[in-house]
């Protein structure tokens, strides 16, 4: 069992939201609101399911600049520090690789002392840490049998529904035992139930590697895919075989930080560059300059399905990652109809299979239309074919 | 031609709008709005309209209490005399009736220095007028010969709308001269241009009567009908001898208190009870007693059907009664794809045949839907095939 103070979260909660206009827009996007009216947004829910298992001062929150307040406001106990902003969108592997990081040099001044204070290189090029002998190893120097440098880190993502938040973490402490005890990349899939379009899947094998032999429930992953079409989708529903990737994965911060050094060195390097100022108020400024020139690439593709420790729990606790319209429909209370209203009141008539979000106390009479998403939010309304959620990106480009 | 202080007209303004939920709601009826974002409510478009031919002063606008506020509002240089107000919704006639007696009593104080301060009876029942020795007459003793009892009426409807105001004026001042000199009532109906089934028809007399034999364009009516099925519709507007009826209607002060009298007594018995408190501060009194027992009744059901003295100029000045979204649509810019979009900026896709209308300066995108009417206003929304609009009523009460 790991101790808690060991255990680091990183939070991804920089997506603008697009696919949910209007009731998300980039000056607001879905992590920060009130998705299903419970009064917490996404990002509170995320932070509060953590808690038990991770402490807040071991929370880091990955973004935009342009939402560092309000991410403030909604979780008042971060402190401003762990916030990372980041200057340019580069998708997840320049994001994690920053948290990363941002981690190690916190791991590193808690266990060599080195603080922004009495940073320093000696002549061998070997960085040295002054002010009462405690040394700053080299990247290859560092002792990671110190208590200080035990980090089991969980990446998610801030704007993903988990129903069951109870299992959810028992599932999360599970890979962190695992991996605080083996050199592994695991990653949470989910149990389909649907032949989902609108998700990756991971195949795993259900024949144990050594690594996991004391571990049951997790196995080692064989392949990860991209969004199947519906044909595809049905053959994995039915194989067994087949998960729904749901972009949690739990590492340790050795494990990780050498995946980035082997597999993704044009990411890895970048960062290296500044390893001193990490954790220093010249962090910001040295990401403002390295970030923009990392690559745009997801952690997915450059890091998961090139790594060959790479496992995967089977999981089931209610999740879904709100990425469209239509898994929130999924997702929701319905009338005889097949209706769904969120927030609001609306009537129906000859309607069915329509999803209905509108401003909180707002009331809709809705007649003579089917499958469709009607959503209304400060000022601006959507009316679309639920089949044809894919282009309101482009819908709202072009307004 | 008729002088213009001879001149006047009632306008219309009780209705609670509900067919235009929920842009138009009973706290504020479509005639209060502004309808195509001219800056003037229909109702001031009304006004306006006869401004160059009536003097404000002879302008009486019947309408419900819950209204008055906002009529003062919107016509700051109206007296508060000159609203009057229903206490209860019966139809046109006793609306009509109601304003007949108000314009009888102002032209009989005109006429018989008439006022508050002096009203009495006689011994033998005749009414008579102290202070001077003015004598207001009964009921049959008026001298119609008078000039201050030459009073030309026309009654309008606080809510449609008219294109071209200059032709419609040059309409009304034929037919105020028309009705000063024949004991005539005039309606003014409309060249069709479609086969509607929203509307009544008139069907008109090409030869002409010896009231009308000097009057080009006036002629005899033969029947009012009912709204038509799309059939009949068709039927009447290729005969060539059917007009639109537009509910707006011209007379004289006495030949209109005449046709109340013989022809609709159940109401104009109402009024004569407290023919002397017309115009004094008990008349609203008077009119809260009597007005809830007059029958529930149309002009015209009750006049307009009956009478053997009526006459119709059939006109074209671009005129909608604005009584169906249907209608509305019809008048409206549209777009290739018979898209029309009011007050905002609505961009289509996939989309053809539909109404929008949101708060101004909203923004929509509207994807996949054909003949709908999306409107929005004050926190509700509506979705509904245009084919169905005549249930938005029922589906409101619902609400």
């Amino acid at each position: 069992m790991t101790k808690k103070e060991n255990n680091y979260c990183v939070i991804m909660a920089g997506g603008i939201g697009s696919r949910f206009w209007p009731f998300s827009r980039e000056e607001k996007p879905k992590q920060f609101l009130d998705f299903f009216g419970t009064g917490r947004s996404l990002l509170q829910m995320t932070v509060d399911r953590f808690r038990p298992i991770v402490p807040i001062e071991n929370m880091f929150i990955v973004t935009n600049i342009a939402y560092k307040q309000i991410i403030l406001e909604q979780i008042p106990d971060l402190q401003e520090g762990q916030i990372l902003c980041e200057p340019a969108r580069r998708n997840t592997a320049p994001c994690i690789a920053y948290a990363t990081a941002h981690i190690r040099a916190l791991c590193l001044q808690r266990a060599y002392g080195y603080t922004k204070a009495n940073k320093g290189f000696t002549k061998d090029g070997k960085l040295t840490v002054g002010s009462e002998g405690s040394q700053l190893p080299g990247y290859l120097d560092i002792d990671w049998t110190k208590p200080e440098m035990q980090a089991n880190i969980v990446v998610a993502a801030s704007d993903h529904l988990i129903l069951e938040e109870e299992k959810f973490r028992e599932t999360i402490v599970k890979a962190f035992d695992f991996v605080s005890e083996h050199k592994a990349i695991c990653t949470l899939g989910m149990q389909p139930t649907r032949p989902e379009t609108g998700y990756g899947y991971i195949q795993f094998l259900k024949s144990t590697k050594d690594e996991c032999a004391m571990y049951e429930g997790i196995y080692p992953v064989k392949t990860f895919t991209e969004k199947p079409n519906l044909e595809m989708a049905k053959v994995f529903l039915q194989s067994g075989d087949f998960l729904w990737n749901s972009g949690i994965f739990v590492w340790n911060l050795q494990t990780i930080s050498e995946a980035f050094r082997y597999l993704l060195p044009e990411v890895a390097d970048r960062f290296r560059e500044g390893e001193l100022l990490m954790g220093t108020q010249e962090e910001e400024n040295f990401i403002e300059q390295i970030f923009p020139k990392c690559p745009n690439i997801s952690i997915d593709y450059g890091i998961m399905e090139k790594a060959d420790n790479v496992f995967v729990i089977p999981s089931s606790f209610g999740w879904s990652d709100l990425g469209t319209w239509g898994s929130l429909y999924e997702l929701s209370a319905k009338d005889a109809n097949s209706n769904v209203s969120l927030h609001s009141e609306a009537h129906f008539y000859e309607a069915k299979g329509n999803i209905v979000v509108l401003e909180k106390g707002k009331k809709a009479i809705i007649q003579g239309v089917e499958d469709m998403i009607i959503a209304e939010e400060g000022g601006k309304l959507l009316v679309c074919k639920k089949s044809e959620e894919q282009r309101i990106k482009q819908f709202v480009s072009e307004l």
